[in-house]
C-alpha cells in the first residue's frame, strides 16, 4: 500500500514540486528553477534530482511511494507524451518513459491546466463530484474537463482547451492561438481589462475605475463591489460571455459542476453572480441545476492534480 | 464467451430490435410497435416478449447471449435510469432493473442519440476511432460523445445534447427546449429549410429552390450539386453555423473525428465541404486536423450502438 506520491507543476520559471500523504494530504512543497538553456534539456534531470534528494531527506522507501505526476505547460496525449512544449523550448518529449527511466518510479503527465482542474476535483472546488469543467481565469483563460474523475486529455492533447472557443465574430485582434474571437480574449484578466479600458474611453460617465492608471480586472470588480455602475456593465459583458460559453460546453459533457479558478476568481463570490445567470438563461433545461464553485487551492492545485494522477 | 446480444431502440412509433453476432454483424432485424397506452407501461415487457419468442425461435442458449442494449428517446443516466421520457409517457423509469428482472439478461441503457453515436464508433462512419463527436441532422439536431470507446451519458443524462448549444442571440423563435438560438434552429433539417425560405423571400434572384412548393434541406443541396447560387449563399450560412458549433465542441473534448448522420446528411459528400472550412478556420489549431466523415447505418446506428453496449 502507498503511503506517499510527488506531484510536479512545470512552470516556464519554476517548477513546484509537493510531497503528499496518499490520503491527499500536502506534506511538503517547494520550488526548483525551471532551466531552460539547450532546449529545456535539464528540466527533467533536475526534477528527478530533486525527487531523489527529497527521497533520502526523509528516509523514505521507494515501495511505498505510489509514483510522481507531472503537469507541463503544453498538449500532453493520454500517453504522456509532448508534441511540443514552446514555454520550455520543448520539441517531442516522452514524460512518461523519461522520468520514469530517470526516478525508476511509476510516471504520469498531463497538460498543466488538466492537472489543476484534477487537483480542485479532488481537494479543492470540486471535492465531492467525479465530472467537472473548470475554467481558469488568469492573463489567459486556461480548463481542464474532468470526467468521472478523470481528465478528458483530447486526441491532439487539447481537450479542456476552452480558453480558445470562438465566441465571438466581431473582434479582429489575434488571440495568442493566431485565431481570432477566442473565449480567453474577453474572459481572462487581459480580456476584462480591455473591455473596461472600452467602457472608459466611451462615456465621460463617472467610475471609480478612472482612479487607477492601469484598469485591471481586480480594479473592475473592487468597483462592481462598491456599486459603480459602469463597472457593473463591464462585469455584466464579461458574465454574458463566459455564462454563454459554459452553457455551450455544458450541454456537451453535461458535469455535475463548474469551477472557476485563476486570479480573476479571486473578486470572490460575486463573480459567480454575473457568470451564472447567462449560464442558466442559455443552456439545456436539464443542465440548468449545474453547481458553480470557486476554486480553492490557488497555485497548489497543480502539485494536489499532478499527485492524484499516480494514486 | 458469449456469441450474441440484443441491440434494441425505442422510438415514439416502432421499437426496432436486432440480434448481432459478438462480432458485430448484425444478424436479424425486425420492428415492434411502441405502445404508448397507460403511460407507456407495455414497452418494457413487450421488447421481453420479443427477445424471448426470438430466443425460443432461434433456439438460443441464454449462456452464448451477451445480453440486452437499449436505447431511449430522453435522457438516461450513467446508471440506466429515466427521469421522464416524454415521447414514451414515461414518469421516472429503472430500465437496467425492469428489463433485467423481465428478461435475467444483463441490461444497459441510454440516450437514443447516444447509442446511435457508439454504433456509428463500432461499424459505422466512425470505425477505428476511439474518440468522436455525432452530431444527427433530422427534424431536430442531436448528438452524442464518445471518449476512450465510451458514452458521455453526462450527470443529468444530456450529454452530447449538442442540438441545444446556444449558438445565436438573433433568433425570436422559442427552441423545442424552450430556449432560443439552438443549434438545432439553423442546422436542423427544419433549420436549413427555414434558412431558404428566408433567403428565397428577401431576393427575386433565379433559383431551382424555386421549382420545388416546399422547400426543404433535400432542395437546398439538391439546387447546391446544380451550382444554384442562392442555394450556396444558404448552405454556406448553414456550414459557417455548424462549423463554428463544431470548432466549440472540439476544444472541449479534443476528438479524433466528427460525424454527421441524420437525413440531411443524405446530401453527401458536399455537406463537408460546408463545414469543415469554417470548422478549421475557427478551431484551436492542435484540433484543425481533426477528421470528418458521414455516418453509414442511417437507421440502423441505434440497434448497433444499443447491442456494443453489452459487450
Amino acid at each position: 500500500m502507498s503511503k506517499y506520491c510527488f506531484g510536479i507543476d512545470v512552470g516556464g520559471t519554476t517548477i513546484k514540486c509537493g510531497l503528499l500523504s496518499a490520503a491527499g494530504e500536502l506534506l511538503e512543497a517547494w520550488e526548483i528553477r525551471t532551466r531552460l538553456e539547450e532546449n529545456g534539456r535539464y528540466i527533467l534531470p533536475d526534477v528527478a534530482e530533486t525527487i531523489r534528494k527529497k527521497i533520502a531527506e526523509k528516509n523514505l522507501d521507494k515501495d511505498e511511494i505510489a509514483g510522481v505526476g507531472i503537469g507541463i505547460p503544453g498538449p500532453v496525449n493520454s500517453a504522456g507524451e509532448v508534441p511540443v512544449a514552446v514555454n520550455l523550448h520543448w520539441g517531442h518529449v516522452n514524460i512518461v518513459k523519461e522520468l520514469g527511466d530517470l526516478t525508476g518510479l511509476k510516471v504520469k503527465a498531463a497538460n498543466d491546466a488538466n492537472v489543476a482542474a484534477l487537483g480542485e476535483l479532488w481537494q479543492g472546488g470540486g471535492a465531492g463530484y467525479q465530472d467537472m469543467i473548470m475554467v481558469t481565469l488568469g492573463t489567459g483563460v486556461g480548463g481542464g474537463i474532468i470526467l468521472d474523475g478523470k481528465i478528458v486529455a483530447g486526441s491532439h492533447g487539447a481537450g479542456g482547451e476552452i480558453g480558445h472557443a470562438h465566441v465571438s465574430d466581431t473582434i479582429t485582434e489575434a488571440c495568442n492561438c493566431g485565431g481570432h474571437g477566442c473565449l480567453e480574449q474577453i474572459a481572462s484578466a487581459t480580456g476584462i481589462a480591455h473591455l473596461a479600458q472600452k467602457a472608459l474611453a466611451a462615456t465621460d460617465e463617472q467610475s471609480l475605475m478612472r482612479n487607477h492608471k492601469n484598469v485591471s480586472a481586480k480594479t473592475v470588480f473592487d468597483a462592481v463591489k462598491e456599486g459603480d455602475a459602469l463597472a457593473i456593465r463591464v462585469a455584466t459583458e464579461f458574465g454574458e460571455c463566459l455564462g454563454k460559453a459554459l452553457a455551450v460546453f455544458a450541454v456537451v459533457v453535461d458535469p455535475q459542476i463548474i469551477v472557476i479558478g485563476g486570479g480573476v476568481s479571486k473578486a470572490g463570490p460575486v463573480l459567480l453572480d454575473y457568470v451564472t445567470g447567462p449560464f442558466r438563461a442559455n443552456t439545456f433545461p436539464p443542465c440548468r441545476d449545474t453547481e458553480f464553485a470557486l476554486a480553492k487551492l490557488g497555485n497548489d492545485a497543480g502539485i494536489y492534480g499532478a499527485a492524484k494522477m499516480v494514486l
